[in-house]
């Protein structure tokens, strides 16, 4: 196996430009950091470009990785280099990007998440979790919201990406393409005049908006949707994080 | 005014300091980043021990603010090195931490959160601000948990820690005392064989922990409650993040 220990190699200048979409794009991969990462990508049967380990973490996973990999063993210096952890588990993976997708699946079966400008990796990744712990089919990055394979998102994901549908598309052609097909489409606004979550009941698939965090949904789609959605606040806290509000709509509209 | 320039100016080292565990608790004091959070602390009648603010920021913001303040015109430099963010407002307050609390109210009107070894800042600082918006009347800091008033769980908290209550409390201290009171505490697990939460439908106050990131509730504490809660994953997300649980279940279980 090849051994790197030279922040200067040109495999580690190229790993490090894969936490910049614009390395991502030329490159079409992006990196998976840690064991529970990497073995979902193995699960999902995802391209493995390479796999980087440092001399510690192949003596701890190489008996659970398949043959015939791309492999180097690392030095710890490196692996602070191109990880995005202050303490990095010492295992990673380069993977292909999936073909950014702008097709929404020809029937829809369960519900979806639309992210309109949502800016925190944080949230996205977060979100992407939740919808697929919720059992929803996807999430829409609509226009604005940050990028699906930055590492923060990644991160976040924790590996989510390998089970749900991620597709890049407009909202307002999402929204069209869901109704035509007969699917409500709910936004949600801060906003007491909206209709409260608690007095819907859907059946079956639907899409659900959630906007910027500090400016919620772009008020053009609100007039778009089926119904406007608003989570009353109890308390004296001025509005909800997105994720959380994301979250107890999931769980509380999806059909059980 | 006064003005300060120079990162060598012991004030400036002071409000550093404020930025760790032992300077708080040195100075019993903890720092406020940005406009929304002094606002909200003089809202709150919150002693400030000095307003700190760029030319700029007491240009936008003076007429805003009361008199009588011991406060500082900072140079960009200096709101850089004391502040948490990329990018600061400018404006910050030093305030008094309220006197650590261990003394859980001797009648409980509205549904608290327990935290059991709660380690990240940003899970913690949601759940406090979630607590608040879904109308509960606090938050147990159980031991293991990070810091209420490190910078970035004050961050997340974004002002809820002036409208409702938090206590530092051994958790098994606070089961006892809810219990006695008559009040049900649920436990979180992740396991099928606990009790579905949507079987649930509480009346009035009860107690709610949430566990830690990795390793979920102290066991033991399981064994001391009312009954445990499981959240049904529908997908094939191995977990849900902690503050998104919470929230999930803080707006589920609150009466309305």
């Amino acid at each position: 196996m090849e051994k790197i220990v030279s922040l200067q190699n040109g495999r580690v200048k190229t790993w490090k430009k894969l936490a910049t979409k614009k390395g991502r794009e030329q490159q079409q991969s992006y990196l998976l950091d840690g064991w529970h990462l990497v073995k979902e990508a193995i699960g999902a049967g995802t391209t493995l470009v390479s796999v980087m380990g440092t001399h510690e973490a192949w003596r701890e996973y190489r008996d659970e990785l398949p043959a015939n990999l791309n492999a180097f063993e690392i030095s710890d210096e490196v692996a602070k280099a191109i990880g995005d952890t202050v303490t990095p588990q010492g295992i990673f993976a380069e993977v292909k990007m999936p073909e950014t997708s702008t097709t929404l699946p020809e029937v829809v079966h369960q519900p979806w998440v639309f992210l309109d400008a949502v800016q925190d990796p944080g949230n996205i990744g977060t979100i992407v979790r939740t919808a697929d712990a919720a059992g929803f089919e996807g999430v829409v990055f609509g226009r604005g919201t940050a990028d699906q394979f930055s590492p923060k998102v990644v991160r976040a994901m924790q590996g989510s990406q390998f089970h749900i549908k991620l597709v890049s598309e407009d909202l307002f052609s999402a929204t069209r393409y869901f109704k035509r097909s007969g699917i409500e489409v709910y936004g949600t606004q801060l906003n007491p005049e909206a209709k409260n979550y608690r007095e819907l009941k859907p059946k079956g698939a639907f899409g659900l908006i959630m906007g910027n965090e500090g400016n919620g949904m772009t008020p053009a789609l609100g007039d778009v949707t089926t119904a406007n959605l608003y989570i009353p606040i109890l308390g004296q806290a001025e509005s909800l994080n997105v994720a959380i509000a994301a979250g107890v709509l999931m769980f509380r509209l999806k059909e059980q």
